[in-house]
């Protein structure tokens, strides 16, 4: 953690295969654990394996699928899954998953034996974008999102954008999400780019990939543990996690990425109504996001998001405190608002992002 | 983490409570919380809230005294705990306790929200001059110490040798071992000091605490992360850690500094036979350090201790690592032994530190 670096070496590609091999030749683990999914093990483990070649004493670790994986229960069983494999502090640990695979897979590399080295392989857009750049990592606990975790980057973050093929269309969508919220806070062409991109029928190619990594890295990088500025990548979040908070405690759970959506068409009208972004412009965001991601706010009880939102990390002394867009492409943290505003934001998306007449 | 100070500040006596308000005062938390055991709670907390004064809102988290509180189970409640009183990223965390409480505290506050400021006011004489520097903290695993953590400074330590008078000598004397342990790896002056101090009559003095201190910080800030010459300070721990992790699983659970105390005796043993140490100052230290701790070697398998040492998370490859002294004041990182060696520095203590005829 000292001397850790703040921003993680990324290798795209092939890049991947040989950087990853050079390393495990120089360090010398005296073993490799993969962590995967139940997903990860059987499709992209194989390819993973085969692009390797001969490996030391590996095994691997598999987790279930989905949000629930990141529980205190699961991390302890995986605390002493290391511990029974006789894990020492030369192993390599790689993260071969989406974002709750990287998140479990750093906070545990972060902490047994007070840390081992470990890599991130991401297998999502999501986690791609988001997930592999930042170094944060972390649990739930209960329905509060990532309330337990750790700054750390990984030694490595392996891209490659071939995983993505078998990446269902929802689960692309979601990712998807995280690229427009990067050119809405940051980058005004990007988001045009992003914005008249096919999402529905098509990958992203590593060129809009890499600038999305590019642009979180360059935030990240300038205000790592979250002070200040980095609390722009917020923008979105703050409505969209109690979103998906709500929804996790519901029958229909939403993807982190559908429930940020709706956040941002939240924060995008707060961004009008409490700051300085341009009517028109913000109308255009709204309407473009709609048309992206059509689903309607769930049924949720005003009440309910709003105290998720109250325990938010990012708030101070018991205010609200947002990221809201001044304009497209630029971004301002901390922006203080009242209860009554972000209600008012929860009814315009019950609404179906029209104000009340 | 990443700007994390390598050396904790540490405040002496009374400078503890102004230095503490004057912390309070500059960062304004928006709680803070005591966490402490059933013992500190009752003789200790109400002395430091009587000293310090009026204090922002505050709450206190209690955990049973003893090893078995360094769980990962209690360790959940904690982090519940801090989310059910709505703990934010302002919140101070302020650990009262000995070595169970401070490893524990550590390691909540550096991974509740991604990480809390916190302060450190040991309350025992071990926690004084072995935990209070040097950044380790953690959880154990069932009977494997210290094998989930993090290194990590508080903000500061506050040293109150007042805490002392109330502690019971037993646990005075477990302290003493590693006082006594900081002479034989760094000062042979110190060494004599300790050496010839009435330990079983009296408290020692802020001096002899200081100078402790001194030693384990000039050590841990030449080289945070273990890497080599950190592990010096693990002299009579690879064997001593075996005893106590075995005693915790016996009915007649031995103190840290007991464990250590017999560990020390195998290893200045170890240290004669083979490494540079002069038999006559070997033997010297041994019976000096048996007629401190007289007690004999709990009736433990051979094999169960060797064991547990091959887990040991400084071992590299397999083979056993040890620090051994090669004079008096004066120690070895990463000394190479074989299981033998070990076995035989067991029958040492077995046959209450006589070799075999």
């Amino acid at each position: 953690m000292d001397n850790a670096p703040e921003v993680a070496l990324i290798w795209y590609e092939n890049q991947v295969f040989s950087e990853l091999n050079r390393l495990i030749e120089a360090q010398k683990p005296s073993k490799i654990f993969f962590l995967v999914d139940e997903n990860t093990h059987q499709f992209c483990l194989p390819y993973l394996l085969q692009n390797l070649g001969d490996l030391p004493a590996n095994e691997v670790l598999e987790v279930p699928v989905g949000e629930e994986a990141k529980s205190a229960e699961v991390l302890v069983q995986l605390w002493m899954a290391l511990s029974e494999l006789e894990a020492d502090r030369q192993a390599l640990l790689i993260n071969l998953g989406g974002g709750v695979v990287s998140d479990l897979g750093g906070f545990l590399a972060g902490t047994y034996l007070r840390g081992l080295p470990f890599v991130n392989i991401p297998s999502s857009l999501l986690a791609m974008v988001d997930a592999s750049a930042g170094g944060k990592n972390g649990i739930n606990l209960s329905n509060l999102k990532n309330r337990v975790g750790l700054f750390l980057e990984p030694t490595a973050v392996g891209i490659l954008p071939q995983l993505l093929s078998t990446l269902p269309q929802r689960e692309r969508k979601s990712g998807f999400a995280e690229m427009l919220k990067h050119g809405l806070i940051a980058d005004a062409d990007y988001w045009q780019q992003c914005a008249s991109f096919p999402i529905d029928e098509e990958v992203p190619g590593l060129d809009l990939i890499q600038r999305s990594i590019e642009i979180k890295s360059a935030i990240t990088g300038a205000d790592y543990r979250e002070s200040g500025l980095r609390k722009v990548l917020n923008f979105g979040h703050t409505v969209g996690h109690a979103i998906e908070s709500a929804s996790l405690a519901s029958t229909r759970a939403l993807l982190h990425g559908e429930a940020i959506a709706l956040g941002m068409m939240a924060e995008v009208y707060l961004s009008m109504r409490h700051h300085d972004l341009n009517i028109a412009q913000g109308e255009e965001v709204i309407n473009r996001l709609r048309e992206i991601y059509p689903e309607p706010l769930p049924d949720f009880n005003s009440g309910e998001l709003l105290s998720i939102m109250a325990s938010d990390k990012k708030n101070e002394a018991g205010e609200f405190r947002l990221s809201l867009l001044s304009e497209i492409g630029q971004a301002t943290p901390n922006c203080p608002l009242r209860k009554e505003d972000l209600l008012q934001a929860i009814e315009f998306l019950q609404n179906g992002c029209r104000e009340e007449a």
